[in-house]
Formats: C-alpha cells, sequence, structure tokens
C-alpha cells in the first residue's frame, strides 16, 4: 500500500489552484501572497524593480523573449526564436540547420545577420495624462490627436539613437506606457542543436503534448569598444549585462512554483460577449475556411512545381501553424461553451452596475460600447471581400509604393505610422522579401479565388468592378489576370524598389497595371481607413469608461485585474502540474529522454540524430539524470509512510515540462524561473486544449509548455560537450 | 493539502504486479493464494468447480462468450458478438442496427437466426492417454493416429445430439482434454443497443482508449418444452440455466480484484525465441504488407462502383481490424525489445538445463526442436505464394468441392476434418455465403495481384504454371483470367451446390475452368498436406517434450505456469487500474458518460443518439451516478487525513473500465466479475499498446477494456426505460 501511495502521488502534484495574470512588473507587490503561496520566495518588490535581478536580465527579441545568462552577453532563447540567425548562415558546406552549430571560442561567433535585435527594456512609465489630456470630442480628431500625442513622446525618447521607444494602450486606452528599450544591434550565433532537436516533432507535434522538443539556442551581444551598442563590427566586444540568470541544475518538480516573464504579444481576456460570439462564429470561420483553401491551393501547386514548393515553404509553415490555432480556437469553443461563461458574467456585471449607486451611469456606456462594437462588425463584414480583393502581393506593394509617394507630400512628424523616416529600412526589406517567397502563377490563382468570392456578393466597389472588366466578353478575369501580371514590372525588384522614390505624379501617370489599380483604389481605401479612425476614436472614449467600471467590479470580487497582453514586459507565476486532457486522459508534468526513442522514426520531423539517440541508448546521463520529478524524499507525507524506500523512479533527464503561468505568443523563449528566481527551463509552447485562453484563461486545462533546463544542459554537456559555454555559465543546486 | 492528496489517489490506485495467466479452472485452487491477495475472496475450489455458480452461468457462442443473468435463460454478451443476430432480424421497415432492439415481452422475442447456438460446458476432461497411447514412431502415421485417436473420443461423447465435443491440446501436445458441450439451438434476440452505442467509435476507437462503447446486447436461450435442446419453435419455452449470474449494481473501483471468464482462442506466449523473431521479422511484415494492398484495392474498387463497396464492406471491415492488429504487433515489438527479453529467459533456461541433472537429456530435445522449427520455417516461406496462388474466392471453392468428392470416397469416420458428415451444414453455408461477398472484379484484381508475386519468385509449381499460360503471347494474364471467369459456372449458387454431389470422374472430365485448375492443383496440395501433417507429427513428439522441461524450469522459478489459450474455458485475475501508455501520458481506469458528448460529433462512427446525449445533457443519471471510483471513503487513508470531506469527485456514471487482467480474442463478451463472483462488466477489448500479449505479457501496459455494468444499467433505465428487463436480473448493492 505504501507503493501504490507513492505510484499514484507521481501522477499529480495537486489540486488546481487559477493562475491567471499576465502582470505588469510593477504590479507584483500587490499579489505577494499568491506568490508566496505558490512557494515563490524572491520578493514581489524585487520583481517590480526592472532594475534589479532577474528582470533585467530579461530581454525582448521583437517578437519573442530571452535572456542574459552570462557576464560575457551570452543569451539563451528558442531554436525557433533563433531560426533566421541560423538559416542566415547557413550555407551548402555547412547547413547549421539540419547539423546544428557551436562556437567553441569568441572569435568564431558569426553575426546572427544585420537585421537582429535585442531589445532590453529599461524603462517603462506612465504616461497616460501625456496621451490623453484635452482630447477632442470628434472621433477622427481625438484618433489623430492620441496618435500625435504619441508619436511627439516616441520621438523624444527616441533622440538617443541606441533606444526604441514605443507607447502602449493598456486596458483598452484606460492607460498608457512610455516603454524604452535599450537597442543591441549586434547579435551573434553561439550554440544551436540540428532542426531535429529544436523543433523535434515539427508542425505534427506542434501545440501538442507529450512533447520532446529541444528548442534553445544560444546567442551573443556585442557592442562596440565604449560598451554602446553598435553595429556588427570584427572589433566589437561582447556585452556585460547589468545581471545575468543562475541556472539551477536540479530544476524543479510537480507541484513547485514557478514563474515567467516575456513579452505576450496579445489576447482579448476584457472583449466583451458579443464580441468573442462574432469571432467563434462568424470570424474565425470565415478565415479559417479561406485559410485551408489557400493551403489546399499553394500544396497542390508546390507538388507540380519543385521551385513553387521551396518559394511557399515559409508561407506554408506559418499558414500551418496559424491553421492548427484557428482549428484550435474552433475545438476549443466547441469543448467549453466559454460564450455562456463569459454571458454569465456579464449579466452578472451588469446587475451589480445596476445595484452600485457609484457605476449606475456606466450601463448607458456599456450599451454605447455595444451599439459601436455593432458598427464595428458590420464594417468589418462590409469591408471583408474588398479587402481580400487587394490579396496580391504585387497589389499590395503597389498600393503600399502609391501610399508612400502621398504620405512623403508631409513633414515626417505627420505621416502616417510605417510611412515615417524611421520605417524606411524595415520598408525597403519587405519590398526585396517578396523576391523569396513568390510566384506568379500562385499570387494569380490565390487573388483569382479572392476576386471570385468578392464578384460573388453584394458590397461592391465601382472602382475595383472597373479595373476587373474586360471589353471583349470572351476575355475570362483568369486570362485578364494574365494580361495583367504579365506587363506589370514589379515583379522586377529593382523596379520596386525604384518606386520608393517616385512622386504621386509618376504613379498617377503609370502604365504598369497594378500601380494602376492602386491609384484607382487610393481613394476607397483611404476613406474606409479614415472610417477605420473615426470608429478607433469612438473606441477610445467608449472602451475606457467600460474598464473603468469593469476593473471595479472585479476588484470587488477580488478576481485578478491585469492588462491583456499588448507586447509588453509582462510576469506570470502558476505551478509545475500535469492536467487532464480528455475524459481518462491524464498528461503528466515532464516527460523524458527515453520518449524520443520511442517517437523516432527516422522520418523528418521524427528523426532526432544519431548522437541523441545513442547517448540515450547508453544511458549516459551524465549528472542530470533524475530520479524523481515529483515528491520530495524529505516530504511529511514520506516521512510518515517512508514510502520511498524503494520509489518508483523516474531515472531519466526530464525533456519538457508543464506548468499553469499563463503565456501567449511572444513568450516564445521566455526564462522560466523558480522560486528563488533561478533559471530553469524556457517556454516555448502550449497545449492544444489551451488554444482558447486568449480569450478565457481555463485554468484546469491551461499549461504552458517548457523546455527542462537540465536537458539542455544534457545537450551540452553529454551529447555536444560544450564546455566551453558550460564553463560561462552560472550552475547551482538546490 | 488534504485536497491534493486525493486528486493524486483519484489517478492510480497502485502498482502493478503481474497478473498473467489464462488458467483452466481446475487450476485455481493452485493459485488460491494470489487471487485472495487480489482481494478475490469467492474460494478457489468453487472457481474450479463447473457444476457450480458461476461457472455453470458462463456459456460460450463460438467466437464469443456469454453468460446467464436470469432464471429465464436470459445472456448477455457483447454487441459485436450478437452483430450477426441483429443484422439477421433488420428489415428495411425496422432497422435494429442502427435503431437498437428491446422486446418488451417474451413473446416479441424473435429468432436469432438459424445458425445461432450457445454452448455450455458441462464437463472437461483429461484424455492425454487415451489420444498418446501407442503413437508410432513414424511421423505422418503418429499425426494420424493422434487425430484418429481425438475422432474416435468426439463420436463417442456425440452420441448425444445435443452435445458438441472437441479434444484440445495442452500445452502443445503435453496433454489432450476432450471439451462436452450442450448445444441450445433456438437462440432469440430480446435487447440491443443502436449501433451508435453498441459500438461507438467503430474501427477508429478499435484497439484504443479512452472508450466509450456501449458494447452490449441480451439474448435468450429458449428450449423444447421438455426442457432439452430444440431447434427454434414457436412452442420453445425459456431454458432454466442452473444457476445465473448476480449483478452488483454498484460496480468495482480502482484497485478492486477482479476476474475474468471465457474462451480465449489463441496464444504463443511458450513459443521459441526463434518462432517469434520469424513472425515479428518476416510473417507479420510480410502478410501486414499483403493486406494493405488487399485493403487499398478492394476501397479503391469500392470508390468506384457502389455495389462492390456493400459486398465487400464485412469483408472490408474485418480486415481493417486484422491489419490493427498486425500494426499493433509491429509497433509493440518495435517498442519493447521482447526477443531480447525471451531470449534472455531462454538463454537461463538453457544453463538451467545443463545444471539441472534431471533435465540434462532435455538439451538435445531442444535442439532437435529448433531444427524442426527451421524445417517448419523454410516450408512455410516455400509454400507462401503458391498459396496465396489459390486466392481466388472460386477457384478456394472448386478445391474444397472436389476434395470433398475424394474424401466421400471414403468411410465418414476416415475422412478429413471438415469433410465428414457433421460439417456438411457448413460446408454447403459457406459455399452459399459467396454470394453475398463476391464480385467478379474484385476477386480477379486480388487474385492477379497474388499470381504475379507468385510468378516473380522462384518456388513454382508446374501444374498452376501450366494452366496461366496462354498459346497467344498477345493475351496477358489479366486477359486470360478474364477468360476463366467468364467460363466458369461457379459463380451461380445453384450450380456450386450441385458439385457437392459430383463424384471424382464429374470433377475429372469437367470444362469449368476453376474445376480444371482444382484438379490440376490437388495432387501437389495433397503432398504439401502431407508434408505439413508429417511436420506435424514430428513436432507432437518434439514439443510436449520441450513443454516438459519448461514447466519444470517455470515451476522451479516460481512463474505462473498455464496452458497457451486454445479456445477453452479460462479464468484470468486483476485488478481495475489504469497504466502509463506513452512518456507523459497516463490512462485512468474508468470513461465516463460526459466522455461520449466531448466525441460525438455526429458523424459516424461518433453519432451517439439523441436519446443518449439528452439524457447526459440533461445529467440523468437516476441511481446509476457515482461519486468516486477511486478512494474508498471508509479507507484507512482516509480515515487518517479525513481526506473525503470535499473530494475532487468522478461525478458520472461510468462507461467502460480497464483491468489488468490476461484476455485475447474469443474473450469478447466474456463476464467481468468483482471480488464476490458477482457480475460487473463484460469484456470486449484490449488496448493497443497490449496487442504482442499474444506473444508475451507486459504487466505495465497489458490491460483489457471492459463495459461497466452500470452503463448497461444505465442505459436500460434512463434511456430505453426496459423495465421488464431490469426486474428480470438479480441486482445487489455492496
Amino acid at each position: 500500500m505504501r507503493k501504490a501511495l507513492v505510484a499514484a502521488l507521481m501522477l499529480s502534484s495537486g489540486v488546481v489552484i487559477a493562475d491567471e495574470g499576465q502582470w505588469q512588473p510593477y504590479q507584483m507587490p500587490s499579489i505577494a501572497d499568491k506568490l508566496s503561496e505558490r512557494g515563490i520566495q524572491i520578493p514581489a518588490k524585487q520583481l517590480a524593480d526592472l532594475t534589479q535581478y532577474p528582470m533585467n536580465a530579461v530581454v525582448g527579441l521583437g517578437y519573442c523573449t530571452a535572456s542574459f545568462v552570462s557576464p560575457q552577453g551570452l543569451v539563451v532563447t528558442n531554436h525557433h526564436c533563433a531560426y533566421r540567425a541560423i538559416q542566415y548562415n547557413s550555407k551548402k558546406e555547412h547547413n547549421y540547420i539540419a547539423d546544428g552549430f557551436l562556437a567553441r571560442k569568441q572569435a568564431d561567433e558569426p553575426s546572427a545577420g544585420p537585421n537582429e535585435r535585442l531589445y532590453i527594456t529599461e524603462a517603462v512609465t506612465n504616461v497616460s495624462e501625456q496621451v490623453t489630456k484635452d482630447l477632442s470630442d470628434d472621433p477622427l480628431k481625438r484618433y489623430e490627436e492620441i496618435q500625435a500625442n504619441r508619436k511627439a513622446l516616441i520621438k523624444e525618447c527616441e533622440s538617443d539613437d541606441n533606444y526604441r521607444c514605443s507607447v502602449r494602450s493598456f486596458h483598452n486606452g484606460l492607460e498608457y506606457y512610455l516603454i524604452k528599450q535599450l537597442i543591441i544591434r549586434d547579435v551573434r550565433l553561439v550554440y544551436a542543436p540540428p532542426k531535429s532537436v529544436g523543433s523535434f516533432g515539427g508542425d505534427i507535434d506542434n501545440y501538442e503534448y507529450p512533447r520532446h522538443s529541444g528548442d534553445f539556442t544560444f546567442l551573443r551581444a556585442y557592442v562596440g569598444k565604449d560598451g554602446k551598442p553598435a553595429a556588427y563590427s570584427s572589433d566589437n566586444v561582447p556585452f556585460k549585462p547589468k545581471s545575468y540568470l543562475k541556472i539551477n541544475a536540479d530544476g524543479v518538480k510537480a507541484g513547485d512554483g514557478v514563474f515567467v516573464a516575456g513579452y505576450p504579444g496579445s489576447t482579448s481576456r476584457y472583449r466583451l460577449t458579443s464580441e468573442l460570439k462574432f469571432a467563434s462564429d462568424w470570424l474565425y470561420p470565415t478565415l479559417a475556411t479561406r485559410y485551408q483553401q489557400r493551403i489546399d491551393t499553394i500544396e497542390a501547386m508546390g507538388a507540380q512545381d519543385a521551385g513553387v514548393k521551396i518559394k511557399y515553404a515559409g508561407t506554408l509553415a506559418s499558414m500551418a501553424n496559424r491553421m492548427k490555432k484557428y482549428n484550435g480556437l474552433l475545438d476549443g469553443f466547441k469543448a467549453t461553451d466559454i460564450a455562456g461563461i463569459k454571458q454569465g458574467r456579464e449579466d452578472d456585471f451588469r446587475k451589480w452596475l445596476a445595484t452600485d449607486s457609484q457605476y449606475q451611469s456606466y450601463q448607458a456606456k456599456f450599451d454605447r460600447l455595444e451599439a459601436l462594437l455593432v458598427e464595428q462588425r458590420q464594417a468589418l463584414q462590409t469591408r471583408y471581400f474588398f479587402e481580400n480583393a487587394q490579396s496580391s502581393d504585387l497589389l499590395a506593394a503597389a498600393n503600399r509604393l502609391y501610399r508612400l509617394a502621398k504620405e512623403k507630400t508631409k513633414p515626417d512628424a505627420e505621416r502616417e505610422e510605417g510611412y515615417q523616416e524611421r520605417d524606411m529600412k524595415m520598408f525597403k526589406a519587405r519590398l526585396k522579401r517578396i523576391d523569396s517567397s513568390f510566384a506568379i502563377s500562385v499570387d494569380k490563382t490565390l487573388w483569382l479565388q479572392d476576386l471570385n468570392a468578392y464578384l460573388a456578393q453584394d458590397n461592391r466597389v465601382p472602382e475595383l468592378d472597373a479595373m476587373l472588366k474586360s471589353d471583349d466578353p470572351e476575355v475570362s478575369l483568369s486570362d485578364k489576370l494574365d494580361g495583367l501580371y504579365s506587363l506589370t514590372g514589379l515583379t522586377n525588384q529593382a523596379e520596386r524598389l525604384a518606386w520608393m522614390d517616385a512622386d504621386v505624379k509618376a504613379f498617377e501617370t503609370s502604365a504598369d497595371p497594378f500601380i494602376r489599380i492602386a491609384v484607382a483604389l487610393y481613394d476607397t481605401n483611404l476613406a474606409q481607413e479614415k472610417a477605420k479612425k473615426t470608429l478607433a476614436g469612438k473606441l477610445s472614449k467608449a472602451r475606457p469608461g467600460y474598464m473603468e467600471a469593469v476593473i471595479a467590479y472585479y476588484k470587488a470580487n477580488n478576481w485578478p485585474v491585469y492588462p491583456d497582453a499588448n507586447g509588453t514586459l509582462r510576469i506570470t507565476y502558476g505551478m509545475v502540474d500535469g492536467y487532464q486532457s480528455k475524459d481518462a486522459l491524464y498528461k503528466q508534468p515532464f516527460t523524458r529522454l527515453e520518449g524520443i526513442v520511442a517517437k523516432h522514426t527516422g522520418v523528418e520531423p521524427f528523426d532526432a540524430p544519431k548522437k541523441v539517440l545513442d547517448a540515450i541508448k547508453a544511458k549516459r546521463y551524465g549528472s542530470h539524470k533524475v530520479e524523481s520529478v515529483y515528491q520530495d524524499p524529505a516530504s511529511w507525507l514520506c516521512r510518515l509512510f517512508s514510502c520511498l524506500d524503494k520509489p518508483e523512479s523516474f531515472g531519466s533527464v526530464p525533456v519538457n515540462f508543464l506548468s499553469s503561468v499563463d503565456t501567449t505568443g511572444g513568450n516564445s523563449g521566455s526564462p522560466v524561473f523558480n522560486g528563488k528566481g533561478e533559471l530553469v527551463g524556457l517556454n516555448f509552447d502550449s497545449t492544444y486544449e489551451a488554444i482558447t485562453k486568449d480569450w478565457f484563461f481555463n485554468p484546469t486545462i491551461t499549461r504552458a509548455v517548457h523546455v527542462d533546463f537540465r536537458y539542455i544542459l544534457w545537450m551540452m554537456d553529454e551529447v555536444d560537450h560544450a564546455d566551453n559555454l558550460i564553463s560561462e555559465l552560472d550552475l547551482v543546486r538546490n
């Protein structure tokens, strides 16, 4: 019976406690009780301070998160976050994607590419006052004033060009914060496992668990000899971060408290039920159907043409990822009646508004917001087919180029975001990138599908209809499009780039068919943009009022109040824990090396490298083997039953683990900390059942998936013998 | 922490203890200790007695197991075991397959069909002495003497034609038992759920878990007014069984001991490592490849022709089942190095033989057996393509018919098994059945594939080559076969049946092309059969000697010794328990009603009936709801921690459950008993990971899947209101 008890305890560490919340660091002291309940001992006040350990070791990549792990500017993030850097360095002679890469000394560390950046958030300042002061009542003016205020703050902040600044809206415009980030511009590649480790399981395992991914890569930040950020130069020296993370080589066990710091991208937790219903009932199904059609088309055309297949491989991979997300959302909405749950809460909220004298006036604001949202949905549905009808990559480029010419007629500060001088590098890169991911045949087929869908409905734009019409009834739309592609010069990169310097008149007199369509549609597009901005102006008044009341209501209920994710630095906490995936199916919190061997088929994406398989089969665990990831032998229960005299053992190196922290896209690469603030893993995914968490956090099924740092150390030590790097790390034990 | 403990305990009931063994009932007293360790309280001696409760309530269906559950001859078995009976009664006007069936009174119970039988094992007698006395040394003679001895025993036993008798070999010919079974010939259909309950999940869920199948059906045994078995007659009366099973409506919990009685078909646990290797490395892969090709062919042809699709639906379903089994075997051999484990044991066995003076002489016998097995494998590989080259249904029929004419020239007792008078009914039925599952196009395509494979290798039979040859080089083999099909009369049922009465000469002078091939190949086939028999004769000497030594070795090691399954009545015991399915994936022992709703898509096989979904959604559990299927509130652990003050609850009706009992095909429908010998479930499947158990019992992953009787009672009570049947049952509670 003692043995039975231990076996039972090995399967779960406890009962679900909600760990919802992507907290702004300054909020940490307000949840200090919850942190210590979870066994997180590092003072909440310390976590709130971006100039202190560990938060000053957390860095952004723009789309992912990373962290410093050595005094020499060594940085660790996900393999998939560093993929571009690895690809940039892969040549025919040395395929680092396939074979991995390890620099045995700093001199061997190549540039990660001219566009790679590391961002260190140095300050987060509440600028709500400055952004929202003296705003007009007229919605469009109001919208533009907010943008102007933001731009002014950014401009001032970016006077030192080693900094990137942004002003982000929190709680849907209730608050604004100015984020100031130091930019490291010389990033180098240090150590990457082969793709067959870094994304073992590939698309098939994406969003799935049990998982066995070695999704990690090491980079290094370099600066000029003066210690200031600088573009790549062989004279540059490793950056000395203010601090770097200790790594606990003993890792965590089931039930341990953990926290994660990073840059989650976007969530919609405070959206209204009507918004959720629109998304689940119309928006996601509509987008998913079109997406699946596009995926099927590209796959079919790729099967016929190897060139097409290569060019669209990247597009297809990201579409597959997005499609899995759509399916996860739709399955999740089917599995749990989230709309019903939210509606129930909203009904209670309305009742509360009616009873609390302080908030009675908010009922009308709530109704006003609902009315605006109806307007917003109708506008979106009306625009939907027309916007898709401009899906050709060439037409999109023509639209942007003509807009640029128009914007350039204004002073830089007044130009639309994306068309200012600070944006031109990115603008140009985007125009160049078309060459590597474009084929006329595919672009035309997809565009034709969208045009036919547009023509099959009633919300038509005469200017577009005129462009599609042919004088000769014998000429089909398909023939017509063939003509456009044969006559345009935009397929030529030099010509595309040359248009960046053309003036408005050059566009308006051009005979290039795509330029002509862009010019013809310009007024309609601009009018629609103005309508969107006007609506945004209205919402910028209505939403904050609603949020004020919601926050008051949540606080009255003692519910967590944190802003929706918006790409800014956040902290989330939780515990290492498995979950009930389906009826009678329980997913345990740790996977082990042997799971790699079991999944290995030799066929991508289940083609683990021989060196990894050999080490596992030979049981070369080194010092990384863990006997148990569950029960602490010294715990009260085991002392009581001396149950660990011969426990069922884990007996392997943990590969990935689950925790109940609250993450979303952008948290990739985020450091996972134990309660003492020591690094124990890297966040890299979440489970399929949890995809709906962007709308609603369900604590019983929401789990994030992390690479266990013990697996990373095992790879460095037993497989790749990266002794030079190991000696750089600050390894601690329990 | 209390809650955590309970949650943990809900996930597993304990540690694995091997429950290997498909025991002959007479052996039960020898494992009495193990039974009581498992909490099985019913005396082992009582289980050994076929004339006592509960064994005298267990019946065979020929291919499945069932049991009596009322004094009125009511029988319960699996839905898939009674499928033929349900199909037999389904008409256009009332589709019992789709809609289910419930007779509200006995007069409404239709015949299950003229071929349905129930077999009640009344006596099992050791006849080893009679079968193996004074056998010749000449292998072929020896084989024939054994057959003659068996036939004589059977003939004597079947002098009362209410009995079916058989002589089965145990421990590969070490022992023989005469089995005497009463035959019930009037079987009627009483209560069957819709197919969407009875095989919810269909082929997709076959061999899978978590499972939600209502795989049960009630039949009733009828006899003549004199109480003796009789063919169907409206005057017949319900059979009064000697006893019938009590049903415990409280069911079992995780960790409870259970046992199962039934008729497992065949296992190979005592086979040599070389036999296992041949099966895993050549036989299964070879069969699987051919099978998959045949499945693909039939599916492709069915997609083109609805008639073909209907005719081959049954064939395809059983092929899919078999294919899943092959894949499970191959995956299982890949997942666990069973050959390595067996080899290790065999090496130890050889060492033991060398050290134990009593068994030293067995070393030579072991070597002799290995040599014979090499011979057997070579013969099998040599014959393989030639045997497949006779795969046409028409050629197989022609072969059987000509053989019948030949056998009929001998006295009945001397004829080959399958060609005696007692076999003629089945012989005829098989010839008739061709009409409903045959299409020339498919038969020809599959045969052509086999013929091409035959022609591509060297083990050729001149008589067959001659039949396939065409004088005209322009005529392809495919054309040639078209000719055969157009000229044969065997596609006509009346003509096929007429050949049953034809003499040898009629065959030898026939112009029917399939008859001509059968005649041409007869001598070769007979010679091969003789070779097989000769080898069987040699093995009938070698195997028992080997088994003697193995049994002695097992006993010396205190390992369980039970004969391989051979379709005779067996008992297996174990406990209700989940299992570790994959790294980090644990399957819990009970599924619940809500799992049906979660799997329901509305599309077959996940198309649960509305009446079931409505009852679940309305939480109409009646008295069948169970709060917990895990911890006993009165257990020592909970008394110690009073942990059940507010336990996480199961809160539903259990649908299926897992136990560690040792079953195989033939155990379908077997009663699952609690420790007191009360019925708590019906066995119906085992898990995918466990498919290799026919060769090697791995206690950590081997689980059988049972329908929980609480689900059956819930269906009867809350869904179908089968009050008439419920009142017939002997329901007890804990």
